[in-house]
């Protein structure tokens, strides 16, 4: 037979079992802290009508778009998950139940060109809630607790979840005289982590086409820092002026002042006015959210307020807020870092179950009863020397060996051994079972370390 | 703006939220029993390189697959989940522990003709295990164990697992010197539930060119039926006459003589000499799957016993065993039939909880609370009237609404409303939790209901 050689495709993610163990268990965390807060589950189809997904147009999603013919059709991958979401919030809308709130975790298409790092196909893991013509401002309000969930709930504490309002700085820029530079102006702002004060002013004015005063007036304004009480003070000095900024001010202080009745510690959250988003897309809270100890990730979890989801595909208002998180990279950055948890369980089962007689029954119904009690056991069939079996049982991680030889079986007994610590007892099949139990719990250290 | 009718391909299933929450249900069950049995979660790319799988090659699978160009690349979407199971093994065998024990539940992709319960993008939810050489057979038996409590798991009793041996077809083929013959045979007696013994035995003497006397060998063979030691003890009739048959004769009776200690109970195991798969690929024990009162939707999970997974890759030897439950299509008939339990909680949340007044921290707080129990838990801040909010609750099918007025406020209590019953009672949110928590655990029936 011709061999043809395997591989897999540059840019695509396939992990080996250890590490497809740890990005489950991030994938369990997202899905339980997101069902946890009222999101229906959903699932779209990868492959769409390609004038579907491509009703908005443009650029780089038309040029990174994986697009062919099969019969007639013209079809396409999904590319984010916020199109699909659209297209089925207009399709069955009169189905729905208006606030919607869905989750939906998915792999999504980008023909980018490969480099470390970026990914072709990657899972977004996003949430949004779709009002039917209006949304209230504690939706918005909501969305840091949700974050902050699924954050601690990955073992983090040092991270940042930093918010600002486009009304905000629509509406200075409008007192500025400045709204139809506005995009610009804040495309240039957000650089400001990567390229300085400096040389943002000098793109204001060079590029933007600002006086050096309504320069010096942004860069004043966005290096409002400190407490969310005194930037919200600093704020209010500006009120009065533009009816936006106002609305806008007083959003923020909605999101700001229930904080703590979502319990999240003002350490894990900010305003922070330098924030915009690049898209135009958004219209009130933006969010992104930070590692401390490693800005130079960038924002893990980003998003916010948009007022018309779907006005390519329907005439209804259907304002949103959303956040996503682009976990194949997250992932990939983690483990290059060496931050995932290299103690927790990465074996596909908590107890190997070796047999060590030819008889199978005993063995088989010793896994059957450590299954029943929750366990996940692998019953090893394979005929080999006692030494092999016990070099399988290494090679696969797995955290307990459970042996069972004649004087076990006589005795109604299994021997437990630590692959670890290499400690061995012999126990009753209840006890073994509670005992790996136990022992399992016990190792319940954060997924993502901080260091 | 332009409005682009919004739209879902046909052939693409894409399911409402109380839909898609008993889809979730059915593959948690999935998950959940696979991993209890040791197999590793994989996630494998949805594109590969279109040489590597159709290395293959052959009939439906080219003309049904989709296969395009990006930039320099041939690409196509997987088809299956076994194809990019070899590749995956063959790739990284240096790295995996053997026996290799993978589940894989992910989309596959066929542009199949569309027609009613025909999807071209549609789950499979996969098990195998790969041997390095040698799998003994003892990971054949077990596989009826694994399919009967993904089935118990869906809630189910009245099915049955069907099981044959291709050795025991081929090593009796060979006795009547009729091996050359086989595959077609095997086809042809596949057709027997569908068009009957007097037809197999006419396309057998007409087009398979048998003999009047071996085509009744043949019939007489396979209406062996009876218990399962019933059909083993006719067997041992034709015992010493050819190798293979004889060996078998002895994997099916290992695979039968262990069901009571894997806990398969008699009535849902069947030995079934008409089972062959049409499939080339299969060497030893092959299963099927069939739900008794509902014949008519055919094998709901098969597999069997293979030789050798990644010849196209590899020159290793490997042998295994697997099976593969085509999810969507399952789902689908199920649903047609009304036999998902329309019972079990199919809204987003557990409870609602309805703000009554214009302060929102308590009832965020309560939330909190309540969501900190592991309830399931929505907040509802669109401001509305009651009548409003409480249709909002019926519409999503939420089992439990908590309101929180002034009263309950100043009582440190909430009002929990039973959405089916009507019944509403004032109670701590420590009680509240718990009341709800206790209303949902006792909702546990079946997932498929059989009738």
């Amino acid at each position: 037979m011709e061999i043809i050689k395997p591989r897999t495709l540059s840019g695509f993610m396939e992990l080996l079992p250890a590490k497809q163990a740890q990005f489950e268990r991030m994938l369990a965390v997202l899905r339980s802290t997101y069902a946890s807060y009222g999101f229906a589950a959903l699932d779209t189809p990868v492959i769409e009508d390609a004038q579907i997904l491509l009703a908005k147009g443009g650029g780089e999603t038309e040029k990174q778009i994986y697009r062919f013919q099969k019969g007639d059709s013209d079809l396409a991958l999904r590319f984010d998950l916020t199109v699909p979401l659209a297209k089925y919030v207009a399709l069955h809308c009169n189905d729905l139940a208006f606030p919607f709130r869905r989750f939906q975790i998915s792999k999504v298409y980008r023909g980018e060109r490969a480099q470390r790092g970026r990914f072709r196909e990657f899972y977004q893991a996003d949430i949004d809630i779709i009002g039917d013509g209006k949304l209230d401002i504690m939706n918005e309000a909501e969305i840091p607790a949700i974050i902050y969930k699924v954050f601690r709930g990955f073992g983090l504490s040092r991270f940042q979840i930093r918010v600002n309002n486009r009304k905000i700085l629509s509406g200075f820029y409008a007192m500025l005289e400045l709204s139809d530079k506005s995009g610009d102006i804040m495309r240039t702002v957000d650089k400001l982590d990567k390229i300085g004060a400096d040389k943002v002013r000098g793109i204001l004015i060079s590029e933007c086409g600002l006086t050096e005063a309504q320069s010096d007036e942004i860069l004043k304004f966005i290096a409002i820092t400190g407490s969310n009480a005194e930037v919200l003070s600093a704020l209010e000095g500006y009120a009065g002026r533009n009816e936006l900024f106002d609305l806008g001010l007083s959003e923020l202080k909605a999101v700001c002042c229930n904080l703590a009745a979502f319990g999240v510690p003002e350490a894990n959250f900010a305003v922070d006015l330098t924030i915009a988003r690049g898209l135009d897309y958004y219209t009130g809270t933006v969010y992104e959210t930070t590692l401390l100890d490693h800005p130079e990730i960038g924002s893990v979890c980003s998003g916010g307020r948009y007022d018309n989801l779907a006005g390519y595909y329907i005439e209804k208002q259907l304002p949103g807020v959303g956040i996503s998180i682009g976990l194949t990279r997250l992932f990939y950055v983690l483990d290059e870092q060496g931050l995932l948890n290299p103690d927790l369980p990465s074996a596909p089962a908590d107890a190997l179950v070796l047999p060590m007689t030819a008889e199978a029954a005993p063995a088989i119904a010793l896994a059957e009863t450590l299954r029943s009690s929750g366990l996940r056991v692998q019953l090893y069939s394979e005929q080999k020397k006692f030494k092999q079996k016990m070099a399988y049982a290494d090679k696969l991680g797995v955290p307990f060996a459970v042996l069972l030889g004649e004087d076990e079986i006589a005795e109604g007994l299994c021997s437990v051994k630590n692959m670890v610590s290499g400690e061995q007892v012999k126990l009753s099949l209840v006890e073994a079972a509670a005992y790996i139990r136990a022992a399992l719990e016990a190792n319940n250290g954060p997924i993502i370390l901080e260091k």
